[in-house]
Formats: C-alpha cells, structure tokens, sequence
C-alpha cells in the first residue's frame, strides 16, 4: 500500500492532517488488517508502534511488514499482559485496537482463553487508558459474529445480537466495554462490526479463520476447493483496503464516538459463485461442493451480508475495490508469497521473543 | 412460603409432580431470590442444595433459610471455585443459575472481579455441566439491565441489548452463554431477564443492589427515604414470590430451552408514586427528592418497564401479588427482622466456613 491513492483523494488531505507525526498504537498489528492498518498510516506519515503476541495460529506474521519494517516500531506483547500494555499506551494518540481471538472454533473448545483475550484483555486495556490516556482515540474491531443467525438481510445495526458461539459473545461484550467507557468515562471509542475482509496478508495457512484464506490456499496448492453445505450460503466480502480507510475514518471522526456500526462489503455473493469467480480469476482450478463438517455445522450462520449504510452515510467512506479486483490482488500476492511466508515454516517465527521495544530489522525472518 | 397457595392451584399439580423428589441445586441459594425458591422447593418436596459464597455484601445471608434449615443442605462455596461446584453439580436434575455480582456500581470500580463472577464463572459451570451432568436442565437468572436505556416503553425482548455499565455487558454475556450451551451442546438452558424483584429477604443494608431495600430500611429506622432525580421515573416492582414461580415455570417447561424471556412488574410506577405508597403502607416516615449522585447518574436509565407477555403468553405465568399486597408483606418482614438479621451485625455471618457441604443447624446464628 502506498501513501496516496488516486481514488481516495477526497479524504486524503484530512485523513494526512489527522495522523502525520501522530503517535498510533495498533493492538494484533502482526495480522491482517492490523498490519495493513500499519502500511497505511505509515504512507500517511505517524508514527506507528505495532504491538502483536504472535500466538501460533492466530495471524501474527512478521512477513506482513515487509516494505515498513524500518518505519514502524514492533513490540511483541499479549494484551493479556496488562504492564506491558500500561508502558506500551501511555502517550499515543490513536490506538487501533485489534488483537483478539477470532476462531470460532477455538471459542468453543477453550472459552476461557477467548475470554482472557476478547473479554478480560479489553477491559484492562480500557482501564489502562483510562487511568494512563484518558486523551486517546480507539477504534475496537468487532465482528458481525455477534449478531447471529440474521432475522433479516442485509443485517443493519437495529438487529438483535445474538451470538451463536462464545467468540460472538465475548466479542459483543469486548466492544461494550469500549462503549461503556465512552460513555461513562468519556475515553473516547467506537466499534466497527466487520464483515469477511480478505486480502493480501490474511492467514491463509488453513481455515482456522476464514474459509476463504483456504480456499486460496487450495487453489494455488492445485487442490479443489471445498465449499461446506450446497454452497448457496450468501456472504459479502471486504477487501482490507476498504476496511482499513473505515478504520481511519472512524478514527478521526468525533461523530463515531461511543456508536457501533457494520461495516460490509460490496455485494453479497453464493460461496459457490465465489469459488467459480476464484477460479475464473486464477485461470485454473476447480471447487467441489462438500457436506459440512459437524463443528461447523453447528455454528454455521447460513446467510449473512450486512447493511452498512449507516456508516457511509454519515462519513466519508464507501467500497472502492470490487471482489474481482480485491480476489485479483489477492491471488497475485499468494502466489507471490505464500508457499515461503504463509503456509511453509513456523508461522510469524522471528526467533527468541524480545522483551522489549525494538526496531524490527528487515532481516529478521 | 408454604407448599401450596390456594391462588397457585393451577400449576400446583405438575410443580409438585416435577419436583417432589428430585434434586435441585440453587447458585447464590443463601441471597433473596435464592433462598426465596429454596424455601418453595422444599415446600414442594424437592432435595435442596444451597451453594452461595456468603462474600460480604452480595446478599447472601443464612437467616434467609429460617424454617428449613433441617430441610435443606447448604454448601458454602464460591462459583469460581471450579472443582467445588464439579462435585456439586453432579446428579443434579435443577440447576437454579443465581449467583452472581449484582452490583452495577462495582461492577464499575472492580470491573474485573464482576468479569470473574459473571462471565468466567458462568463458563466454567456450564463446562462442569457439560461433562458432568449433560441432562440437568439450567435456569439462569439475568437482568433488564441488559436493555441500557429504554428506545421504547414497554421494553420487550426484541429491543437491542445495550448495557450502560460493566454489569450490564458481563450478566448479558451470562446469558448467552447458557443460551449457546443450550443450542450446541444440548444442554437445556434458558434465561430470564429480572426488572426490580422486591420482598422479604431482600438486602436492605444499603443501596448497593437496589434502592427500594435501602427505602425500606430508612423508613423503618425513621429516616426520611431519598429519591433521586426528580422522581418521575417509572419503574416495575416484581414481587418475588411472584419471580420464583416464573423461575419454576421455566425449569420445568422444555419449551424454554434456549429462550431468554423478560420477567417484569404488575405496572409501572413513578419514584415518587412508590415512596408515597410505602410511607401511606407503614402509617408514618416520609420522602425527599434529592439530586442524584454523580456516579449513579452516569449509570441511571430513566424509565423502565418490561413487558413480559412473551412468558405470560406461553406458560402458566400471572403477576399475584400487587404492589401494595407485596410492600405490606415486605414491610412487616423487615419490622420484625430487619434490625436483627438485615442491618445489624456481619452480614452473613455464621462462623469460620466449612470445608465441606453440611446441614446448617438452626442454631448456627
């Protein structure tokens, strides 16, 4: 990601204004969107401490810096480790707080560790900036997990939330407390529930995640895609790039403070049509429809795509990528990388864990 | 309480028949509403364990059982305390869900200690249910909290979850917690969300839990009651004889299973209205609107009160007992106790703890 893009010219001036030699700490921002968050704003000139546990499996990935490595300072801490977050928030003026526990999964089989981090983490981060920061901004990543099996589509933020796994329920708490503490305590904070995002740098190691992270992997492997179910599932999709201006834009927008809003994608799309686009793009490759697995199965949400209106009517934000261009960049970035940084090796090895801030040399992996 | 109410006839039959006999487990059994059911239980011939904590403060108080302590089995133990509540939760076929921090103020001072109570330790029994009593079916108690500030009046269970305090966010996780054990365990669960429960065992030492025990208290020690704000909010008062029968109902109609339904008042009275009501009942004391204190204001809700037709619809439910039946009833409870068993003295109190479950003698306060 470069500086500036043509098409974003309309917020760039304020959104340049807003961060150049602002200090952003960005919580998981070793993972996707995190680290996505990080070339951005470091095109946009602030000062950027990316702060990441690297937990196997759960995304953090050195590789992902790559291009920045020499401009942003990398601290490996869990959010769980409340003294380090005390050293680490003091003096910022946004934090982007993305760290957490995203397997669904996961959730199921160990709730008590997505609790530590989705739940218990937040809280402590929330009490750190307001003994510590009181002055700064948060933006919390939230999930449209939470909202369960929908009513209605697309799903605005009238819905119930109603998770239907304990990662749902944690992350619907995780972003009240962000709420709360606006409101009570005026740390100034919002949430954004955020849609499938896919793009350059998502784990794509298995489906631990996101299906389509697999799914890709699988392609460019040679191996058919599995769709789970008769593929007529209907999910939207967010390219990171879009989802990361979302992010800054509800950053430096006072009017967000203390609301929750969804943020989307383009279009919904049938999985199966998904899996024939992917195919169609890469130019080889096939998909195969496939029963679900029982685990899966019984958290499965069918249907899903989000109304997000809301958002962009109120703030200058709208999708700019389109599925074909984001599954295009996409598939161009795996194919590049993939086989020797996300799928080959220990996942976000760096050697021994530093215990302290660190400049992250560009050799480092 | 005794077994049989002339007005319950209806339901008496299949209560009995689905207790008498049978084991049941109630979580905070020593606290109002916990020990309210532990007194009906017994009288409907169920084997009773009470487990409560008796952590200063929450309510817990081994008065509440006079006139069955030789009918009931009382395990001091904190729900935190995950091998304790293993063993106790065995053979179980009832598991009333009522421990918990119920203190919204707290809950903002110690936000991780409500985490501890409300959210882990919910977990944590579930999973001990899961492995160890898969077929015990679960009622857990939660709040109208949950709902924040009203959009509308009256609040029904469509209006969306949006706590205004740690509290709030921590009992909601709580009960989706149960309601997704429910749907992908199998564990049957269902939630009921309280307004105002009012009666005799209530705590009335102070306002911690809810304003209208400390009410009660002023008026029966001379002081004038305090209503804050201007005392035109309105409320809902559930009595709490009225609240267990619901929670009986819950228990023993598989309907339930995986719903959360709202449990609320007869109809909805101001602040003033009550305080009125209360001084006109007790025959003398008087009231003063005063302005709140700060750190309650920023967690007030104005106007609340539920509607629970969804319950009352379905299952053979009705508000019995009227405000002014249950502020008498409650009145003369605290006249002749209160100042022995409710405001003097530790709170709870009964000597060092025991390490294991034990009959409580009635002599043991």
């Amino acid at each position: 990601m470069t500086a500036v893009r043509p098409r974003r010219q309309a917020a760039e001036p304020s959104l340049h204004s807003a961060f150049a030699g602002r200090k952003v700490i960005i919580t998981g921002g070793l993972g996707f969107i995190g680290s996505t968050l990080a070339h951005r704003l470091v095109g946009l000139g602030a000062t950027v401490l990316v702060v990441d546990s690297l937990i196997p499996e759960y995304g953090g990935n050195l590789f992902n810096l790559r291009g920045i490595e020499s401009r942003v300072t990398v601290n490996i801490a869990d959010v769980r480790d409340v003294y380090s977050l005390r050293h680490l928030v003091r003096g910022q003026d946004y934090l982007f707080n993305l760290a957490g526990q995203t397997s669904h999964l996961d959730s199921m089989s160990d709730p008590y560790t997505d609790l530590e981090i989705n739940c218990r983490a937040q809280l402590s981060i929330l009490e750190t900036c307001r003994k510590h920061n009181a002055r700064v901004k948060i933006v919390y990543a939230s999930t449209r997990q939470v909202y369960g099996v929908p009513d209605y589509l697309p799903v605005d933020e009238r819905h119930l939330v109603r998770p239907v796994d304990v990662n749902g329920i944690n992350k619907a708490a995780g972003e009240w407390y962000h709420i709360v503490y606006n409101n009570v305590y005026g740390i100034r904070a919002c949430a954004l529930r955020l849609t499938n995002t896919y793009g350059p740098r998502m784990r794509v190691r298995d489906a631990r995640q996101t299906f389509l992270g697999w799914w890709i992997r699988q392609l460019i492997e040679g191996q058919p895609i599995q769709v789970y179910g008769d593929g007529a599932q209907r999910r939207d999709f967010a390219y990171v790039g879009d989802v990361v201006e979302a992010c800054l834009i509800a950053a430096t927008h006072e009017a967000c403070n203390g609301r929750i809003f969804n943020v989307g994608g383009d279009s919904p799309v049938s999985l199966k049509d998904l899996a024939r686009l992917l195919v169609d793009i890469y130019g080889r490759g096939s998909y195969r429809v496939v029963p679900f697995p029982p685990d899966r199965k019984a958290i499965d949400i069918g249907d899903y795509y989000a109304d997000d209106r809301l958002f962009r009517t109120h703030f200058p934000w709208r999708h700019t990528t389109s599925l074909r261009q984001g599954l295009t960049k996409t598939l161009a970035y795996y194919e590049a990388y993939g086989p020797a940084y996300y799928w080959n090796g220990e996942e976000g090895s760096a050697g021994p864990r530093p215990h302290a801030r660190r400049r992250l040399a560009a050799s480092s992996r």
